[in-house]
């Protein structure tokens, strides 16, 4: 089977202009077949809030309204989206820029308003891999903004790490598939130190510790079920050594 | 050849979502092949307004600076787009949102800023017809938002009446193609009534008179000009007449 990498990455790189297109400089230099999956960064709140809407977090998720889907749609669907398309094309990478109801490739379906309302959110329900291996195949980079769509006429906000995890996952089929989540640190952190190695016991035993904590543990727990679904490799490492071997933390099951 | 509708919507028709959706529902039930193309109404200047940007307009054209070029992108490319898109699904049409940066579909050079300055405004240099053909004969719906982009990295904002023009152009070479601008009147008008058919003679002659003015006129400049390309029909139309053949204006060469 063909190699894939299924890149995702969120926090300050998305922010930052400049990081973001250093990032996709890099990321345009990887060998062979990659997806690329972004988060939003907090452009969507910043956005938002110019025109007059405050965020509203619960249990450290968004909470999408009316008015934060359109937000969310223009951010991560428009701004973010094809910005990364214009500079990877810049870079001499060609790609498309995907959002779940594009070619109806993510379905989902709203999350159900008990224990928690989070608005419009979506919940995944399938991954059609037949467009994503098409581009793949003719060396187009399929880019991933965390929006899904129901089927029904309505889009839903659907958190970047879950899509991620859905896609790797989905690609195995096909693909000997590896997830890299990529952020701003360089990987999971213990004592100021980068966990190299971490399987479930150890991941258990650093959420007791309270070394693990907050959007790192869905983001772990996403990790572990892709491994468990055969997911070659899952690593959590920084934007900038995406393409170094040597870094970040890689789980084990 | 096999036939194809090249079908541009702008105006009212986008600015109102009601509208938008059952326009977007007849546009499911024309048979056939078709494209889609989305101008952004009056959104982009309202989001541009609420985050404290005052529109600026030269000889009735967008100026886009910077900060503009963000709120087309995401208004654009994103809330109009991926709306779109969503509500096809939602109608049982396999759709795809497509920036002209998206799989390099079309590149465009910044405009001079001489003798005006648009700013990040793009005028068309090719239109890549591969992909958008692979869409069409695999039953998906190519959407086209009006954005271009350099090839350099960046995005440009480019008229979507031209858009359609270039693309419905370009299509001639492996499809029998008919152009189609609809809006929210029923054609070009004179004396409150339609004007069935409209030739160049004829159109110099309103606009001599009066009659055929301001926007209008660029629009049916690219409408003469798809059909000297070797467009087979192009004519302007309401949105809502945009299935029955029977209403708008007709353009002859």
């Amino acid at each position: 089977m063909k190699k894939l990498k299924v890149i995702k990455i969120g926090g300050k790189v998305i922010d930052d202009e400049e990081l973001l297109t250093s990032f996709l400089k890099s990321f345009s230099e990887i060998e062979g077949l990659k997806i690329l999956v972004h988060g939003g960064g907090t452009i969507a709140s910043d956005v938002g809030r110019k025109i007059g809407l405050e965020p509203v977090m619960r249990e450290g998720r968004r909470v999408t309204n009316a008015s934060m889907l359109e937000v969310v749609t223009m951010v991560y669907g428009g701004l973010i989206a094809k910005r990364i398309v214009a500079a990877l094309q810049g870079f001499g990478t060609n790609a498309v820029a995907l959002s779940g109801a594009d070619l109806n490739v993510i379905t989902a379906e709203k999350r159900p308003p008990e224990p928690v309302d989070f608005g419009w959110v979506g919940d995944i329900t399938g991954v059609d891999t037949s467009w994503i291996t098409r581009f793949l195949e003719e060396k187009v980079v399929p880019v991933f903004a965390p929006l899904t769509h129901d089927g029904l006429g309505n889009l839903l906000n659907t958190n970047a790490d879950t899509i991620a995890c859905e896609i790797a996952s989905a690609m195995t089929k096909e693909y000997e598939t590896e997830l890299y989540y990529c952020f701003e640190q360089p990987g999971v952190m213990n004592n100021g130190k980068t966990v190299t190695n971490l399987d479930k016991k150890g991941y258990a035993k650093l959420k007791d510790q309270g070394v693990i904590t907050g959007g790192m543990i869905p983001k772990l727990d996403l990790g572990f079920l892709a491994l468990g679904r055969g997911v070659g490799s899952v690593s959590i490492r920084s934007a900038t050594e995406v393409i170094k071997q040597t870094t970040g933390t890689e789980l084990i099951l």
